[in-house]
């Protein structure tokens, strides 16, 4: 069978990749695996002869139509444009993030089997008012572009599985840290880069206060969901299939507690404070808790702790 | 100033229609009207020298900004794929109630001037277990065709609110009952026809169980609320634009029970039941009764009881 991964060129797309191909050889994934089509603007790097490129743009419908085959077991769609270039380009977010979603769910439809589709949600889709701890049935009122195609898109996706085009897995993610590489679009960048800059010995800048609780998930833990999504059989997911992933509640302050455990207080002294009021209204717009009883009985795990996310990056990136 | 009406030639929109022409009239609209356009597949049956009907596609781009022009004050986004007709047509209802929505609220972006933009959406947007009552910020989880394209006809409208290009008032219709004419596409066809077809001496079949609970609201009720929308004051509504219209709770055992008071024995027993599997589930997956202290405190206003809703339609239309 055949998987397809847009954004597999990515950070997350490239170890999901990775992560599918792994756990095919240890035959957990429950289905076959001969080849991942990874769909992106660039190549993607994973070294598995498997896995075979097409760079190109996924919001053309005639690529996303000779993508999709008839084998197709599953696809992943994680290519989008994230929170801050969706703020920055509104016509470009609906494109990628709404118009391929469609093409792609399009695309699916055309082969009338009915392929698992994990689509990557985010907790951005959320704003106003928030409850202490979210619960699965909170509307979602987002506060930003990126936010608002995420939410249409869900619906799409949601819309073409209880119409039988597709088997849906609608993951939100919580925002992912430690992520490692350089900053990113996303306005949540600051998440990552006040442990990863100063872990590497260089400065960083945290732009929202430092009482702003977080929803986090180290990147393993992230790939680890996403790769249990696909395997889930459709008799266990809810009629609803939208789910929010687990993930582990901190504030910037206790982020910057566990910097300083574990990577001393030089790591600590490198982060700089000045509040950037667009970034602050909307990462405080999102919601710092949710309860997730029913995704850990489907399966779905969190991090064991921030700490351990931080210790994650330390081991593996920093020499 | 020019206000646009797109299913103008319809039931609500024109009736719509006439009631903002009376408002301006009166005095109590709040901005003046010279025109109004009415864009649907037939012209406007209001007999006003002030209606300009434009018969054409609502889904056509060029269309949409032919009629859009500098002076428009605002819009009425009403021409909608129902119920029924989005559940056989899943395309046509994709083509509709998302792509027209989009194409029309991006001609109102070009103008610069962010027009009153009011968009009808339904309770059909809700599924799932439902709470007794429905507060404000309830997830949408809709179990329909309709319901999925007006919930990402909602979160469409109110970005383009929140970035400024229109100025939002979307309303979610309850079912509108009694409803004078012939039966629709609409699934909740029914609650309309147990009423109006016995009244008029004729057999009407009713397709969902009697303790079926609905949320509904008559004719003039609705098209009150919908020009109460345009009127009031962007600073008076909230950040997050979506308006669940006052309604009247009712079951189908209630409705008949009026019927039977305002139109005899002999009218009740025009009514037979036949439930419709397919029916039944996605008008009880709509919600029964609404918190709405928020939408009274904004002035809209309910119905002061479903009979008097059946006693107006019977004063009316019976002869």
């Amino acid at each position: 069978m055949h998987v397809i991964v847009t954004g597999g060129a990515g950070f997350l797309g490239s170890r999901v990749i990775t992560a599918l191909l792994e756990s095919h050889d240890a035959g957990s994934l429950g289905f076959p695996v001969e080849k991942v089509t990874s769909l992106d603007l660039a190549e993607s790097p994973v070294p598995d002869s498997r896995v075979v490129s097409v760079v190109g743009d996924v919001a053309d419908p005639q690529t996303l139509s000779d993508v999709v085959e008839t084998d197709t077991a599953a696809i992943y769609h994680l290519a989008a444009v994230l929170s801050g270039g969706s703020e920055d380009d509104f016509d470009l977010a609906h494109r990628v993030n709404v118009d391929a979603t469609r093409h792609l769910l399009e695309a699916a439809r055309a082969l009338g089997t009915a392929p698992r589709f994990v689509f990557t949600s985010s907790i951005a889709v959320f704003g106003g008012t928030m409850p202490d701890v979210v619960p699965a049935n909170l509307a979602v009122q987002p506060e930003s572009t990126y936010g608002a195609t995420k939410a249409i898109g869900e619906l799409l996706v949601n819309e073409y599985s209880r119409r039988g085009f597709v088997d849906a897995r609608i993951c939100r993610l919580p925002t992912i840290s430690v992520r490692p590489g350089r900053p990113n679009t996303a306005v949540s960048s600051f998440a990552s880069g006040i442990i990863r800059e100063p872990l590497q010995g260089e400065p960083s800048v945290c732009p929202v206060p430092r009482d702003t609780r977080l929803w986090l998930s180290s990147p393993d833990t992230v790939v680890a969901n996403l790769v249990h999504a696909v395997r889930l059989d459709p008799a266990q997911l809810p009629g609803w299939r939208v789910l929010n992933l687990p993930g582990v509640t901190v504030t910037v302050a206790e982020m910057l507690e566990s910097l300083e455990r574990v990577g001393g207080a030089e790591a600590l002294a490198l982060v700089s404070h000045e509040q950037d009021e667009e970034i602050s209204r909307i990462v405080r717009s999102w919601p710092g808790a949710f309860d997730v009883d029913r995704l850990l009985a489907l399966g779905f795990r969190p991090d064991s702790s921030f700490e351990d996310a931080v210790k994650q990056y330390r081991d593996e990136f920093v020499a």
